[in-house]
């Protein structure tokens, strides 16, 4: 049993933060909150992802899961003026979500969870811990597209850079420890990742206005946000490229 | 002869009901009004559409005929901004439009009507009357586009209803009686439609808030409403596909 | 040496006004100024700017040449926010331009001048002169891009006309005198031009509100204007098509 009802601007955010990996993601539902945790198909990136009962205008649900396409809750919520609630239904005699939005109704066929299992989030010892705002990364993800498909994420004592190397070009983002929130470093650490990753999943988080960053030598980033006004809490994991020097 | 003034506004609203069925119109002068009526190529849509002389600024005319291709003139209104009048002067001599907009003057080749007659509007018998506002209808169709390239119209004692079945999911907007302007209908009658034809005719009518809708089973549908301030009065017909069950 | 500090709507116009023409330019650096002289590929259209040190907020050079790839720096414009200020400090030891925007730095690697020479600015005698504003010409060159891609500049002793003659239409816009801030023209004169050119010229001077032109009769057309707030200065050259009848 599922049955809810969710503002359109919240349903977009949950959306935004899987559909950066996966097209289709298993929702774990249970009483209490909703699940998901899924791996890109190049197995390079994970989401793990809980929204607390309390994101919702209403919810009543039992242990299950549900096998959603992202793309038609994206079709749905293009639908959505500002402010609307879209209610959600489990029909399961049919095995359809039933989705209102207005005065209209769609019948979401569900797709089947058989093949998707929960992937194991590995644990990961990672030295440095910075606490940014995200708007500062957006802008330092947009100047190294012009130059370089990989971007390097470096702390040190002093603050945190991000390093984009073309071949004629190298682009920087600079930031001392006096505009970060936090940063808990004490050797210097870098590890290089494949920049289209790494911006969609900065794009995906605009509802975030802070972000958590782990991160260790030529080892995966752990990205930690929360959204959804707090009551949704996410974590990103990204594999590093090894550099060749 | 034909000398007329027009708010750039109205000329667009004119333009948009025809263009969304042809590219090229025989408008048809009179001293007193402006009337197209055409079908597209086709033959699936026709549009029956008159405009009186108190739409103008000015307006003097004859009897007579111009042959004129739309695009042109919606290239004439991307020219215009918010507020400007445009010019429309028929130069006999030299079988032209000469179209004034601000300093700029275009002279404009007319289409040959010779082949242009006028199509005959069926007299169909639709037993279902519903009078609605466009802009719900036109969430109920943006729904629509993302499962199926057909739309339902159903009437019943009840309401209005638009459904559209794909192979997976099923789109329907519901509008109770308390949510229409107007309701006549006896015994539900239903027909399936084109949704690109139903979608551009909703789309090209912009203007317009309200719409009477004339449905039967299986037979085409009358769509009337008004535009140009009331100055101007239209009726879509397009026919059904025949549903096979 | 160059270090400089430049408003980032400065610095495009700046841009602008040069790119429109040629991807690659030569700087020329003076301890008070700055200049930019360039053909188009196809040598049909010349530019010949120059930039005051007061459109700066700081500016400090010896005499010098630096070869720019333009869409660097639209790619670094794309970064900053209104009223940004950019720096731009040549690193000689590592021929980089260091451009810095935020907390962003970019290295920004030089192209190299050897082969890029000083185009010498022919002496051209153009008996008429017109001062118009810049978006009265835009509304013209959009009206002529739907009907030809040529655009003849006409001048008599009445006002100032474009007019672009297509297979089936004619457009013109036509400037009496008095919506003009200056005319000298004894006798009419005429050259015909190639629409992409002239419209991109014009396009690229969004900053500039009037325009001053130089005409002659199948010559050359001379387009003069400030920019930066006055402290820059530009020619535009344009070669004529010859009009076969």
């Amino acid at each position: 049993m599922f049955s809810a009802k969710i503002k359109s601007e919240v349903l977009r955010e949950i959306t935004d933060v899987i559909s950066t990996l996966v097209d289709e993601a298993k929702f774990n539902i249970s009483p209490d909150s909703l699940s998901v945790r899924a791996v890109d198909p190049a197995h390079v990136a994970m989401v793990d992802m809980s929204v607390d009962k309390a994101a919702f205008e209403e919810y009543k649900a039992d242990e299950g899961e549900l096998g959603i396409d992202l793309d038609k809750i994206k079709e749905v919520l293009r639908l959505a003026r500002s402010g609307d609630v879209i209610s959600l239904d489990h029909d399961e005699d049919r095995n359809r979500l039933v989705v209102h939005v207005g005065n209209i109704t769609r019948q979401m066929s569900l797709v089947d969870t058989a093949g998707m299992s929960d992937p194991k989030v590995p644990n990961l010892d990672l030295p440095a811990k910075i606490v940014l705002r995200t708007n500062e990364m957006r802008q330092g993800i947009k100047a190294s597209e012009s130059v370089s498909d990989h971007i390097a994420l470096v702390a040190h004592s002093d603050g945190f850079e991000m390093i984009s190397e073309g071949d004629a070009d190298t682009v920087r983002l600079d930031l001392p420890k006096d505009l970060l929130d936090e940063l808990q470093c004490k050797e210097k650490v870098r590890s290089l990742f494949p920049l289209d990753y790494f911006s969609n999943m900065v794009k995906a988080i605009s509802g975030t206005s802070t972000l958590t960053i782990h991160l260790g030598n030529d080892y995966p980033v752990r990205m930690e946000f929360t959204f959804a006004g707090e009551n949704g809490r996410a974590t990103y994991l990204l594999a590093p490229r090894i550099e060749s020097e």
